[in-house]
């Protein structure tokens, strides 16, 4: 029978990294997946969360060092899904920004798979939580924007700069250790101050979690000088001058394990 | 002893609206704090899972209708903290984006208050996720951009409406319903075309969710002619045409009423 009902995929937000920062509907399907499809952007600390006996599937690097191509994990979904499975896909941070969760989403409703969707908490805001700095502040940024300045390989970084170069506004920029100097001359060739205060946020919310401040001159040189974990990311405006540095506050505290064991209990 | 030591004040994102998608650290917070300080935008059913012994101070509209002013939310929150008390202080949506919440750990650092802060879902990712509407991707938005729309009886709309006018990026308005038809109007004049797609969100991820597609030169008229509740998000571009309208999958599943249990009885 099974075989002839398809089951139903849960593109899921894992947040950026502390599994305290799960939502409770994350945790649930965590809980309650027949297979978990993750990325390698999903902490060790959350993948600890799914139940040992559940399948994990890794689109991430593999051994050779090359992630799963988008259309590979599009096919995979749809064939689990097809077996009648229900799928967890566990993404880093949020699944509908920068996570590709649309083409997912787009390509499992095409071959008719039912798909829901789960929120996370993207890097900008962890980073923002954990760093004690706002991204909007009366008198210091009307809004906030996130870009990414990742493209692929054959593909220009193809920006709008002058839309960007935009002082009300706070500009973080997801991925984007590899281009921050063509970034950061570009924003100031279209206007923005070169003292500009930046911040490089390298491993948000996790125990591994470094930050950088410099300005808009500065940023590119001041992150190549430190070895700092990737993913990284930039917060680029005035927010950042009211950074105060405090304490990462990322205390283990159990809480997530005692909910693990008595959802087992529940379970049961 | 206990008001010799100052207590810690924890800025709690509440998300918007659907208790699971609380966070799993906004849920033990709500669970120990001695007092929970929180606003309108909090929804009863984030409320409910406070637990019934624990002190609550609304900041929200008071019986006169009006709100209490920002100073007297930070004065409360001080002297709080001054009585030895650990305090939540729940915000709908994310503490540090359009929620203040900057403001708050401002003045309370400058009273010597230790501060912490818990992330949530922003009203954004919530009305993507259950539309099931990417806030990026591939050929129709390279970012995404939150702006508020609105601003104190006093203030100018004094938003940059040449930045704003960037079809690459997914554009998405809080608070702007006062204001939609003169935000329309102004990106329209700054080069957006008047036929770009447009989605109002009100009360997203509630059981009283309600959406509303129009274009940018439609949509003051088309949500003006409907009665919607607040808040009401607009999103504006062009990964709206990629909208599929999805059940709103916010089906009870009584997790939330599980891991509460479950709490207690580890508290205990």
């Amino acid at each position: 029978m099974k075989d002839l009902i398809n089951g139903k995929v849960f593109l899921i937000g894992a947040g950026p990294g502390d599994p305290e920062l799960l939502t409770l509907r994350a945790l649930k399907l965590l809980q309650s997946a027949d297979v978990v499809v993750f990325d390698r952007l999903v902490s060790a600390e959350i993948m600890a969360l799914i139940p040992s006996k559940t399948r994990r599937i890794s689109v991430g690097k593999a051994a050779s060092n090359h992630s799963v191509p988008q259309e590979k994990i599009n096919q995979l979904l749809v064939e689990l899904a097809q077996e009648g499975l229900t799928v967890a896909r566990l993404k880093g941070g949020d699944p509908l920004i920068f996570g590709r969760g649309g083409e997912e989403a787009e390509c499992l409703r095409q071959a008719g798979i039912e798909v829901g969707f789960v929120p996370g908490i993207t890097a900008a805001q962890g980073a923002a939580c954990s760093a004690g700095l706002p991204l909007t502040q009366r008198g210091y940024a009307t809004g906030v924007r996130y870009v990414t300045g990742h493209r692929a390989a054959d593909q220009p970084l193809d920006l709008d700069w002058s839309s960007l170069a935009d002082e009300q506004t706070t500009l973080v920029v997801y991925m984007g250790a590899a281009n921050i100097a063509v970034i950061a001359r570009q924003l100031i060739a279209h206007g923005m101050p070169s003292d500009l205060p930046v911040m490089a946020i390298a491993a948000a919310t996790t125990p591994r979690e470094r930050r950088i401040t410099s300005t808009l001159a500065g940023i590119a040189i001041a992150t190549a000088l430190k070895a700092v974990e990737s993913p990284v990311l930039f917060v680029i405006g005035h927010v950042v001058s009211i950074y105060d540095d405090l304490p990462v506050g990322i205390a283990p505290t159990g809480l997530v394990q005692e909910i693990m064991r008595s959802i087992e209990v529940v379970h049961v």
